[in-house]
């Protein structure tokens, strides 16, 4: 750059105007590497990434197209490594670029997702799955963040979103809700960040394959009121304790005592089991086993993703199983309209799927069955998302 | 990790348990690299920065605390290098990790901003501004991210965040609105995540040193609806052009004819120039001018950050003095209660604010004049913002 712009008197009003407006632009330019585009999706669905790195040994690209997250050697050409991965079915990933054995962001890639402690990039591969997923030209719904007292967590303001779908302030018109829960790591914008919730809805409901609804997405670690930016200083280190947070069971009875009041009093909603909805994935759907077999009359669309019997790993003894059998009867004279079970078929967790349907298959507890080629993964739960969200409230 | 944990029957409940719902605290770990952490606040509000990274040559920190980012060198002591930077006075700063000349996210530090393709750690040093800007245990507003209609500039719906003081849901009062621009390169987004425009406002309401308001968070890029992830995937590499972008004046015209109508017919507001504000830094500044110079009536608010007079620099013979002198006394003649001028005095576009102060003075057109210690950057905007939000609506 400094090469390029010679400081004489001349061209100063020039250069002053070059540094106010192009700054960014040169920098994200510099970052782009002189015209390197990376990650490129070719016409066939395989996607090339280069990364420009003179003074590395090696860089590689590890994303979640690769079962175990097996990292892609890149190949050194001049300064530029690159490889080419795939052809990729259609769907989003994430992914991190590691130089020398350091992972880190695409320096090329400005798109980029969180979810707890992982900070990826961002890659769509369009044609499929990811049209679903994609930001796409049609009415979107709102998205706010709540702030609300949680007296059965603590004094301390949580923090929830509240998705509105399109129109919502145009009608006044009642709507339904689904509950969105996260898994253990995540918070409140996981389900937003990687997720994609909003426009994974958005599309749904502009297609008319999802009735308009209200999503509230909550933060499911009673110890965090807030994802990391959204909290004190103080508290910047601080990472929920997953089994004890999961154990003591705080989170789900804030959902019955706090969220859902809040979202009722505060939202055009239809306050009926009928028209509510609740799922989650991994520890979000262990929650939503424990919210949906405490609280059998609340929901009548409960979706578990990705998480089976919880004794099936955890078998310290304090599994009751007549209690277990007597919620879910309890929960199937309640009549819900879906009960809906997904599951990678090469999660660690699918033992315990199985655990849990040759349960529910004894007592005669009906549900339906999905099982995908997938993984304990955003690629299961994104899918899963589209595929329950069409089912409720119909 | 493999070491510690030896895969046999006996424990392979427990590992299945602890992959379940520890993997991501183990990443962390992982990143956390045993029990360093990083970066440290000592006692003096100096910062200690730690980086394992066994086979580098060479690691260095830079941040905003340094003028022109200039990077502090770490030391190697065994794997990890380190270093000690400042005492820092109390505020919020950004910072990369470079590693053998590669910048990249501090491997110890979940915390993340992004402003347009600056991804970059945060730094909070407590004890003074930096409280002012922090999440505290003070009701919180809530913040929507809204799509509207904007046919000034294209069919596509545009995204903007409304947040809305504590307690706006809960009373039928009306409130006046603040309108907050961004610079070049920036988007919708920077002013939450670099910014902290509603913790600020927060802190500051609850302080008593704010009237309660509405904030509007606008994209001032013509060129793109929405920050990164919240547009098509196929607008991916797009980034704005700022002088395009800006010579059109497009946004300017959007934001009367599109927002501020959208805003007064959705929120409660007083729908008047007593109740409305305006500000913003750089480009948002030049715009911030343009808005109140052509609508003279609208707005007894103005802010003009880190921008002075544009024909400092683009003297292009585009520039019409009288027109704009005659500009000046028609919003004279409106009496704005406040025309607030602020500038760093390392700015780079510090002489650009000498010519309109000059400029104002001859023709005798009132402001008020703020000038830090400061650069064209984040620390000051935050300051500013800290500083104008309290003298509005008053």
């Amino acid at each position: 750059m400094k090469k390029r712009i010679s400081f004489t008197k001349k061209n100063k009003s020039l250069i002053i105007w070059v540094f106010f407006i192009a700054l960014p632009y040169f920098v994200q330019a510099q970052r782009r590497a002189s015209n390197i585009i990376s990650p490129e999706v070719l016409s066939d669905n395989s996607v090339v990434f280069k990364v420009k790195a003179p003074n590395a040994k090696s860089v590689q690209v590890a994303g979640t197209w690769s079962k175990g997250y097996k990292p892609n050697e890149m190949i050194k050409k001049d300064s530029v490594f690159e490889v080419k991965v795939g052809p990729l079915p259609s769907d989003m990933y994430e992914y991190d670029i590691v130089i020398d054995g350091i992972p880190m962001l695409d320096p090329l890639n400005t798109m980029v997702t969180r979810d707890g402690a992982w900070i990826q990039n961002r890659l769509m591969v369009p044609g499929g799955l990811a049209d679903i997923i994609d930001v796409k030209s049609v009415p979107h719904g709102d998205l706010k963040s709540v702030w609300y007292d949680s007296p059965t967590i603590g004094t301390q303001q949580r923090r929830m979103f509240i998705y509105t779908p399109p129109n919502y302030d145009k009608n006044n018109k009642k709507y339904p809700v689904l509950y969105l829960l996260h898994g253990g790591g995540g918070d409140e914008e996981v389900w937003l960040s990687r997720g994609r919730a909003n426009y994974i809805l958005d599309n749904l409901i502009a297609a008319g394959k999802a009735e308009p609804m209200i999503v509230v997405i909550t933060n499911g670690n009673a110890v965090t009121p807030a994802a990391p930016l959204d909290r004190p200083a103080a508290m910047q280190n601080k990472v929920p304790s997953g089994i004890g947070s999961m154990a003591a069971g705080t989170f789900e009875k804030s959902l019955i005592k706090d969220v859902i009041p809040y979202v009722e009093s505060n939202y055009r909603v239809i306050p009926d089991a009928n028209h509510r909805a609740i799922t989650g994935f991994s520890m979000g759907g262990y929650q939503t086993q424990n919210i949906t077999n405490a609280n059998p009359a609340m929901f009548k669309y409960i979706g578990v993703m990705s998480m089976g019997l919880f004794s099936t790993f955890r078998n310290d003894g304090s599994y009751k199983k007549e209690e277990h059998i007597k919620q879910l009867e309890e929960l199937q004279r309640n009549n819900p309209k879906v009960y809906w079970i997904g599951i990678g078929n090469d999660d660690f967790l699918y033992k315990s799927v199985v655990e849990m349907r040759k349960l529910y298959d004894e007592i005669g507890f009906k549900y339906t069955y999905r099982e995908n080629e997938g993984n304990h993964d955003w690629n299961s739960w994104r899918l899963y998302l589209s595929e329950f969200a069409p089912l409720l409230f119909k």
